[in-house]
């Protein structure tokens, strides 16, 4: 592995939007998942994704967040110059945040290359991930798109793929990307697995920001217009001329058909990553052998019997658990989780009942 | 049925004690079982113990309780004159705490009949409670000591059985008991119900008070003597002489013995009784076949998705329950409960577990 040193020309942009709604009552659109410190280390996943980044970027970091979690943003990261941190009028998908991220550093500093990263995901290999961005910060500086594809652990069909290529000669560790492909069956990620030639998009890109919004001109000239302009004065014209962008993902504006163009490289890596996607993801995450139950929080608080899984006692109050394996409990002041670990996934659904009953009147504002 | 009429020298003796440690966190030390509405009814289980009894004894109620909560049961029961309730100094189980009661109405009205019927169980069908009551006092005015025992629902092996012997004459629907079992195997409690010749033991004895003491005086007679003496001048003698009374339960210290020597008869009868032994009862009790989730408290609090058992809400918040079947989820402000109904006994553990962590300082007293 190459030494850990900040690269100069390196930009990190980190978008913190989402959610999290599979982490309710944890994580609501007023407090959500990047804002929590959802592993016990004392920081939120934010501020961990800034203190991940410190070391390769120092202050070259650029967050983009909803207007709403601005200050919020910036009260987190006291390190972070205020000018740093980009409120969005709205959320209008990635490739208007990261698009915007872009404009404005292309103008800001010419020769940088820019890495993208989410405020919400877990890496714990830092000397790994450090590696993997020097490597695919090196091929950016050459004008290619970069992502980062991580070795899957399992064959999960939660996850869109990266198929790889051949190497990219002089890029020891960088291959091209054959395809990006949507999130498949259980039995194709199986597949997928064996060949060991497919890895995770974690939707991490490392490119300078001119080729980003050159390949996205060249698929909506519009769009990549658009968001010059608005870089250029972003006083007068981001709000006025933001509701006009396109809402879509990077991935589809530009990965998808750059790399169907044969622009895409890949640094395959493994990182110890998570999205903490839901609680069963951040059950197997903080899972401590050593203890049937998990607990997210005071571990005092918790009286297990016979009993498995993840309990996160966020309300202070003593939460006894009998006889249930896998389960799921997240208490916090105002609500309350009971699920299990297989039904992780279904809590979105909970979330829009209590949206809908908040709509019409019958529930509680707030509680999402 | 005979008409549900007052019977003029009937008094009702309630005990009301006992923590509950099966219905933790609802059912505490400091607020127990017979306290608290747990069906929902907007009365707690003491008041409806004694709303049942006003028509067959109109104000001729004792109600024989801890110290700690005497206030709260006068303060629940103001149409009682406070002077019919009891405060034993501390808990000596139920001979002494229905003795006293028998000594004191031996005193106040000769010429009585006592019932003593437990402050904390369900009692759904009136009428057929009303008709036992008066067949037990006929027989209970003769000299006889009289139990109710309680059509089985089921081979549960967690009460005690009466054992029916042959029919008292001149008195319709009651007979002899040929002796009392203590809790059965599941096995032997099957063959009990094929039998039809078993009841369950509620613990409802109907008996002169007089009967009452010198059955006990025919076992241990300075028991007897010592209630006799208290009972005569209790402001100076209750609270010097009541730890040195025997802590024993009535069915050892007088129901068992007397059976054995053919004094004992008992009503049959099916009452829609049910102790609320723990939360499995509970949700038995309340299920609504209509709804999967049986809510105990505020129904729009809880947000259920494939999911079936018992909710309390009891602390106010959103209570969410995905994907868990016969789940049991009791919320209280300080304290939050996650079981099953199968496991619903093994909540005596946790009570147990606390308990400890309190008297050894690792925990937070006041719990249970």
């Amino acid at each position: 592995m190459q030494p850990l040193a900040p690269l100069d020309d390196l930009w990190a942009v980190v978008p913190a939007g989402g959610a999290g709604t599979r982490l309710w009552p944890l994580s609501r659109s007023a407090s959500p998942k990047f804002l929590r410190d959802l592993t016990g280390s004392g920081r939120s996943l934010l501020q961990a994704t800034r203190d991940r980044l410190v070391p390769l970027v120092e202050d070259r970091l650029l967050v983009v967040t909803g207007a709403a979690h601005r200050d919020a943003v910036v009260a987190q990261l006291p390190e972070v110059d205020p000018a740093q941190v980009v409120a969005e009028p709205s959320a209008r998908d990635s490739m208007a945040a990261i698009g915007l991220a872009a404009a404005l550093l292309e103008r800001r500093d010419p020769g940088a290359v820019m890495g993208s990263f989410a405020a919400d995901h877990v890496i714990t290999d830092e000397a790994a991930f450090g590696d993997a961005v020097t490597r695919a910060a090196a091929a950016a500086r050459e004008g290619w798109l970069v992502t980062i594809g991580i070795e899957p652990t399992s064959p999960s069909p939660g996850f869109g793929y990266i198929h790889l290529g051949d190497d990219l000669p002089g890029h020891p560790g960088v291959h091209a990307v054959r395809e990006f492909v949507e999130k498949p069956s259980l039995e194709v990620a199986r597949g997928y697995l064996e060949t060991g030639r497919y890895r995770w998009n974690a939707g991490m890109f490392v490119v300078r920001p001119g080729v980003l919004l050159d390949l996205l001109a060249e698929g909506d000239p519009g769009f990549a217009a658009a968001l010059r302009e608005i870089a250029a004065d972003p006083d007068a014209l981001l709000a006025a001329r933001w509701l006009d962008l396109p809402k879509i993902a990077l991935d589809h504006a530009v990965a998808e058909p750059a790399a169907a163009a044969g622009r895409v490289v890949v640094v395959p890596a493994a990182l110890g990553w998570d999205d903490i996607g839901d609680f069963d993801s951040l059950a197997g995450l903080l899972g401590d052998p050593a203890r049937s139950v998990t607990v997210l929080g005071e571990r005092g608080l918790v009286v297990a019997q016979d009993a498995s899984g993840l309990v996160v006692p966020a309300a202070g109050r003593v939460v006894a658990v009998v006889g249930l394996d896998d389960v799921v409990v997240v208490d916090t002041p105002d609500a309350l989780l009971v699920t299990t670990r297989a039904r992780a996934q279904d809590v979105k659904g909970v979330v829009a009942a209590l949206k809908e009953a908040a709509d019409d009147g019958t529930g509680r504002p707030g509680l999402t």
